[in-house]
């Protein structure tokens, strides 16, 4: 049954939690902010639900509650950071805390990191740029779940990459996509409802696009959004971030949740632009403010009142979120309960 | 009838042309080389076909064959350009050069551009930072022709991303992509064909999906790639290029081809990384020639022999024209004979 928490009761657990697996509290304390606030966008599948996991992930020996992420190489305008198996939600927070710092300094900033875990949703750092007036982007290989065209079984990842835009009245325009014409999700969500999926969404053992979710897990693969798009964007992802870095990529990388024992070695990159060093920060706010007004008002499809801006939805959930609490699904609550009776702690539900 | 020409003939016909119409000799011949380029990776719809049209738009007085384009501004990675209604090949050659040029300084640069004209193929400039040995990103904003998620009408444009990546003993790998689902081209080709086209592609008068292509330039408009994906990827485009350089985006932007007389005030952004300061750079092509091999060698789909890498394809129509000429359909031939005719120069066809 869905139940409803504030965000700062989930906090506090989600801090009590690490802290008690042996996560010091600033590491603790960022990482429950990026969970909750994920789960306050409505992007339950990265939320606080995976906490569970993570910790499990330490006692396993794969992921490094105490690991102490480091800054390997620095230029002019960009970083590269060896996350040394800490918890993704670590790495990534000081990375673009640092491809910020960078941007301040010389208008663009980039970080690479590599040796890092699962980082929840791309988009929490882009809106961490955002929030300080800067552009970010934040991008991830991921262990491989896709095809690509011409191929079957999973090749390469389904990288997600993130934006956000300061928005001036408005809460920031961002966006958090993966490079997979859908998520897996929704795919194991239709072979549980025994529903067929588009033909676009997967391709089955000979690499076919298939309406039948059972090829997931059963020797299909994803498929890439339209296509070469996609794959070809997913690359990109797998160069920022892995190469670059001298990370890890495709077959170098192990799923962080379907092999507890082993490190998932993801990569990630993050960049952010100072829009104060190009434009006059009012007129830009007054641009993008514009931009989301035209968006707005723009002519309607044949029965539908309502254009959202990127981000706009996840805003609304988190508005809802803010004033009533998160109402977490089952699979969440679920999940969240287990771990509050592993470790002796408790959840302050609304209802 | 489709013909056949050598590049460098083909060059020194755009090059003449050009100089009879007032541009300097340096412009043309970098314009020249973006066009013929282009068509050398197969790409006719943004190569020396446009030729012709861009030579009226200078007539017309909407294109600019002597303006000069101007860093307006400088700092420490990034640099913005007022185009001044330069020809786009000519106002984006100079801004990726100086993207490449911040980024061996300072590991990534970052240049937008206001003021300038349609730039041909992105994928041109990404690989002009891969032929340097950087990874080259090239974007630009277009006039809208998009509809967006819940929206009817063309309300965005389908802004191109391309990049490169240097690949050592293979081309470069490379991406150039529109944010549509297809190229209204496609479009336009099943119409004179009076063929139903995918109902991902276009929208009607009503917003509502349409197999009818018909629709499109009567009430109709391009589909974004992926639905929410390719919306929220052509904001971006729209936010780096025109809003970071002050320039115009979506109805501040007039067709280059369908209103001549009008200067088309398209924006830009070029981002350049130098691998060499963040990797040795022995390791990263080896690792890219490694991820080349990974994908030619995976697993394909029943019916199918070969995986193409991105870029791999344009690379192997360039090499044919490298040793062939380039085969020209005919539209393109058409084009150039227009040409040829009205500046009394001939063209080299090989057959």
């Amino acid at each position: 049954m869905s139940k409803t928490i504030f965000q700062k009761d989930l906090e506090q657990f989600c801090i009590d939690a690490l802290n008690k697996s042996g996560m010091e509290s600033l590491y603790a304390v960022v990482t429950a902010k990026v969970l909750v606030e994920t789960d306050a966008y409505g992007t339950h599948s990265h939320g606080t639900k995976n906490l569970r996991l993570y910790i499990e992930k330490f006692k396993a020996g794969a992921l490094d509650q105490k690991a102490r992420p480091e800054f390997i190489l620095q230029g002019g305008a960009f970083a590269v950071m060896d996350a040394k198996d800490a918890m993704g939600m670590v790495s990534s927070y000081l990375a673009m805390e640092k491809a910020v710092e960078l941007a301040q300094k010389s208008g663009i900033g980039f970080v690479s990191v590599k040796n890092s875990c699962h980082f929840g949703a791309a988009g929490y750092y882009a809106n961490m740029a955002a929030q300080k007036g800067l552009i970010g982007i934040a991008m991830s290989n991921t262990d491989p779940n896709m095809t690509v065209p011409g191929g079957k079984s999973m090749i390469i990842g389904n990288s997600p990459i993130a934006y956000a835009v300061p928005a001036g009245k408005y809460k920031s325009m961002f966006l958090d996509i993966a490079m997979s014409a859908t998520a897996a999700l929704k795919i194991n969500q239709a072979k549980l409802e025994k529903k067929a999926i588009p033909n676009t969404w997967l391709v089955d053992d000979k690499g076919i696009p298939t309406t039948d979710p059972k090829y997931y897990g059963n020797g299909g693969a994803l498929q890439p959004m339209a296509a070469h798009k996609g794959y070809g964007l997913s690359l990109l992802v797998d160069v920022l971030s892995g190469v670059l870095s001298g990370g890890e990529i495709t077959s170098g990388i192990t799923s962080w949740c379907f092999d507890m024992a082993a490190k998932n070695r993801v990569s990630h990159a993050f960049i952010a632009l100072d829009i104060r060093q190009m434009q006059p920060e009012d007129k830009f706010i007054e641009r993008i403010e514009g931009y989301i007004d035209y968006l707005k008002n723009a002519p309607k499809a044949k029965g539908n009142d309502t254009i959202y801006y990127p981000g706009e939805i996840e805003w609304l959930k988190k508005q809802k979120a803010d004033e009533q609490g998160i109402a977490l699904p089952d699979d969440v609550v679920q999940s969240l309960e287990q771990l509050a009776q592993s470790t002796g702690l408790s959840l302050a539900w609304v209802q």
